[in-house]
């Protein structure tokens, strides 16, 4: 069963992520180190205690449309009570609104935990806080005096609806439409799929986002509009009245996260009343929905890679724990009686020793991203600046790699189990089901790398990214001269990795100066990992640096040595893939044909 | 759906894994090529025509345990009965007994079309069919005259009765119990676990091969014997008896395949009679059942590459249709009106390309050992002792390589339908999780990299690697020399991957030599794979330079560059990885505790 890695999870946030010398320098006003902890072990106590242990009956019971209505799994909607009833809901929101408007590297790092206790049910959090966001920094001042209070509480929950069978990756095609009342409302109609958490019985009101387009839209994205449509309309006094114009018309059945309800949404099919058309609230302005929507992408997005590292995390302390217990052959070198726990197995010790760094690094990327988040949030001008550059620049990182991550270590999770791998009843299985979707929404991976080629590595003209190498070559050199045992070859190897890095991003830079934009997006996703594996070794290396205050400096040494050994020099290759594989792939599309 | 590419597996069987050449040279008797063709494109027909339909509704339903008797899918006993009605099991078994002696590369080939169809179908033949050949070559003349006819035509079906809850790899301490009997016959005792369709209804009978212990036998491997066990006793007459004393207790719950039954089978539990104990009919020797295990062991586990192959294929075909079919934004250069089809943006036709190249080099691997393990056959002493050791070195890396290739490519098929990969409708999440049990079972793919270094490579003192890398450099060399357009530098690519190989393979027969075995052991499955992707290059290369007498081979000559470029100059790192790698493993283990 999952255990929330505490230690883990503050010596990263601290000495690795950033965040003790935010907290020194004032950056998080007055929060202290002892409340930063407090909350990790509180969050990882609730993940480890209150939502694992509830996972694999939500697996198995799978959240299911009976009558219009989804019923949940069992034992479920009173999780989701316990969670709010801890505030955690509220962590990150305004406290205007009740919310405890703490960092988002707390709120990343906890989110972690929860989808590590269960992806399912962290999933609809993730998507309540995504509309919070939406609605704070887009609502009117009236919408967010109705709604805002019970969302940012949790007694509502909420969603995003985007997708249409037609239009996934490309939301310029979409048809939902809007019309104009006189009262100032709109009427929504339309089908929505992929409705995450769009139906539920954990609670009376479900505030629906969902992006339409007005009769006199312009064509394509900038056309479309953002509403707010709740399941149950709101009276004035803010008691519920009648049922909205909308409904679950049915659930996906998917291949992992099954307690999440992935829901068909219909708009104003006239099902609850004589008058057509879901009543729906602007948010922003007409035909800037889109804009609205990119506000929470982004951390959205980041909160996904988030899901990824949850789901290697929790694969990696699964099969170190069956590794340890299971008992097969004689390793090579054992002296004790009987077979050896298969641990003691070199290629078992490689795999988990894989599984650990890979997950490890890429926790770091998303913590070093959240840390940007708050410091673009907290600090002002030019600086203010620089960290909403950076944090856009390590987001398609930390959702891509630590997607990617995800299923590669929870694959290998089921791998070391050996045939009772394959077997659901061991949970191995589940975790790589459940992985499989992150790499795939809020932006596929895809995706994501060509949003690191196309639009994040031209920040500052490039200066954003040649910085930021800069800083990982800087911590390269600190190891190769630190003097630490056997960490100065591990440094060396570092600097050849940056070295790929920064030839490869320099090649990029000038094929998108060159309007090259086929060569630069053939190589995106090579790019991307070869970015992810680069910070990885950095990352642990800065961990590997860092005292800590505890007696695993030297096992972090170690781990980083690994990665450094059996990792990380992949990215020859993925330098080589980027820069010469263009023109093989143009040659190659006639394989296609 | 499915349609199975006749035409590429009739030439990589003939341009690239030798068989034009043994045709021409009669290491088939009076096969011909004509033949051939008309076999592969009718099993085709069959797997792409008859079981492919019944792939999605056998996933659904699953096979079921109702009141001791396996219930399997609808329209699933018909399918068997026409398999076996079109003479299918019996293609490679021995004309005495019905079959039809023909090379084990058609055996290999069809077996693929067949589990790309449906993997949970074409596996109870598979296990059929190991049985078979374990009685062929070690049962009694009594035995085989009651038993073999039947199991040839398939009107029973075999099993392989190994594991049990502690004796998964390690079959040495297995507890399976066997008496003597006064006239002959064995009573057997005990639980077996994972017993791939244990019990079914498509046939009266199932005939059980069965490990256990006789008392007086010595400990460890060397104290088990192998028995037939019918599910039904066979009267003198060749009627059937009495039920034995066997039962399926329970079905897993698997990830995936869930048309076969994966049984836990008890063995004299006295639940059909007074007298406890199956009866069960040695095979072979007392204390030898494991070399006759053995027997099978190696062809069932190309076999289980073949399964990697057949997902990779299926995965990889629905890939494409669906990416020319669904449109999403506009790739660069895209001139048509409206959205591209997702072909068109570079991430996608690289995803496919690699799923090509990737599913091409496994398969040609795969009908490459096979015909070594024909020529193995058919010729005489030195000839028949390097053919049979090429087929022993391949073996463990078709299995692994081609099963590997299989997961990854099957998950790539899932990312590349982006929302849809992930609902189970669509058909891409079923292939990922068939796909998943192929790297566990028939040795997890760590134990045949643990087989390549530890007993494939020390074949005739290392000559029969060198030999085959010699080969290889062989391909290598007439490719950069080809003169054909764009691919002497794919030439110099390969020998660069070659040299890799090389270097690994001698690096790691001085650590063997010097008993060095951690070392070696710390970098199998790197080596591995090594040796898979630049088999993999060589054999695309072969096709590539083969004309083939069809328009085909400019598109083949790209294929092997864009793998060139793209994918095995990952050898690299693998390279170093082993001959580095292996300290910082053993360094890195305190990372575990």
């Amino acid at each position: 069963m999952y255990k929330a890695p505490v230690e883990d999870i503050l010596f990263t946030l601290k000495h690795v992520a950033g965040m003790e010398a935010s907290l020194d320098e004032g950056a998080f006003g007055d929060l202290s180190a002892d409340l930063v902890e407090a909350i990790i072990a509180e969050a990882g106590r609730f993940a480890s205690d209150a939502v694992a242990p509830l996972a694999a009956i939500g697996d198995k019971q799978g959240s299911r449309l009976v009558d219009g209505e989804v019923k949940t799994p069992d034992g479920w909607r009173d999780l989701y009570h316990d969670w709010i009833g801890g505030g955690w809901n509220s962590l990150t929101a305004p406290e205007e609104f009740g919310g405890q408007n703490l960092p988002h590297m707390l709120h990343v790092a906890a989110m972690e935990m929860w989808n590590a206790g269960s992806m399912a049910f962290a999933l609809g959090p993730m998507l309540t806080m995504g509309a919070v966001e939406s609605l704070e920094k887009h609502g009117s001042d009236a919408l967010k005096a109705v709604f805002l209070e019970k969302m940012i509480a949790g007694t509502w929950t909420g969603t995003m609806n985007l997708t249409e069978p037609h239009a996934g990756s490309d939301l310029g095609v979409l048809k939902a439409r809007a019309e104009r009342r006189d009262d100032g409302t709109y009427r929504i109609f339309g089908q929505k799929i992929y409705i995450t958490w769009g139906e539920h019985d954990f609670t009376d009101n479900i505030i629906h986002l969902v992006l339409a387009r007005l009769p006199d839209a312009p064509a394509g994205t900038r056309g479309i509009s953002l509403f707010l449509v709740p399941k149950v309309l709101v009276n004035d006094d803010g008691s519920l009245g009648a049922r909205n114009d909308l409904f679950c018309h049915a659930l996906e059945h998917k291949l992992g996260i099954h307690a999440s309800p992935t829901c068909t949404m219909i708009y104003g099919d006239g099902r609850f009343g004589a008058e057509k058309g879901a009543v729906g609230y602007l948010i922003g302005e007409e035909n800037r929905g889109l804009a609205c929507m990119f506000t929470m992408m982004n951390n959205a997005r980041l909160t996904v890679g988030t899901q990824g590292v949850a789901m290697a995390d929790a694969a990696t302390q699964k099969a170190i724990a069956f590794a340890k217990d299971r008992t097969q052959g004689k390793a090579p070198g054992w002296q004790g009686a009987g077979m050896s726990p298969i641990i003691e197995h070199p290629d078992i010790a490689r795999t988990l020793l894989t599984m650990k760094a890979l997950t490890q690094g890429a926790r770091a990327i998303t913590y070093a991203c959240a840390h940007a988040v708050d410091l673009g949030h907290s600090t002002e001008g030019d600086t203010a600046r620089h960290w909403q550059e950076r944090s856009s620049l390590l987001t398609p990182i930390a959702k891509a790699f630590g997607t990617d991550v995800g299923v590669d270590v929870a694959s290998m999770g089921v791998q070391v189990h050996g045939g009772m791998g394959f077997i659901e009843e061991t949970g191995a299985a589940r975790l790589l089901r459940d992985a499989r979707i992150a790499p795939i929404y809020e932006g596929t991976n895809g995706i994501q790398a060509i949003d690191l080629v196309s639009r994040k590595l031209p920040l500052s003209g490039g200066q954003q990214v040649r910085g930021l190498i800069a800083e990982m070559k800087a911590v390269a050199q600190a190891v190769a001269t630190s003097n630490l045992d056997g960490f100065s070859e591990t440094g060396e190897r570092l600097e050849t990795t940056l070295a790929d890095l920064e030839a490869t991003t320099e090649w990029l830079l000038t094929a998108l100066d060159e309007g090259r934009m086929e060569d630069a997006l053939s190589g995106a996703t090579a790019y991307l990992r070869l970015f992810g594996l680069a910070l990885s070794g950095v990352y642990l290396a800065k961990g590997g640096l860092a005292d800590g205050g505890d007696d695993r400096q030297p096992a972090r040494i170690a781990l980083c040595r690994f990665a450094a050994e059996n990792l990380i020099s992949e990215t020859a290759s993925l330098r080589d893939r980027v820069i010469s594989g263009a023109a093989s792939l143009a040659a190659a599309r006639v394989v296609l044909n």
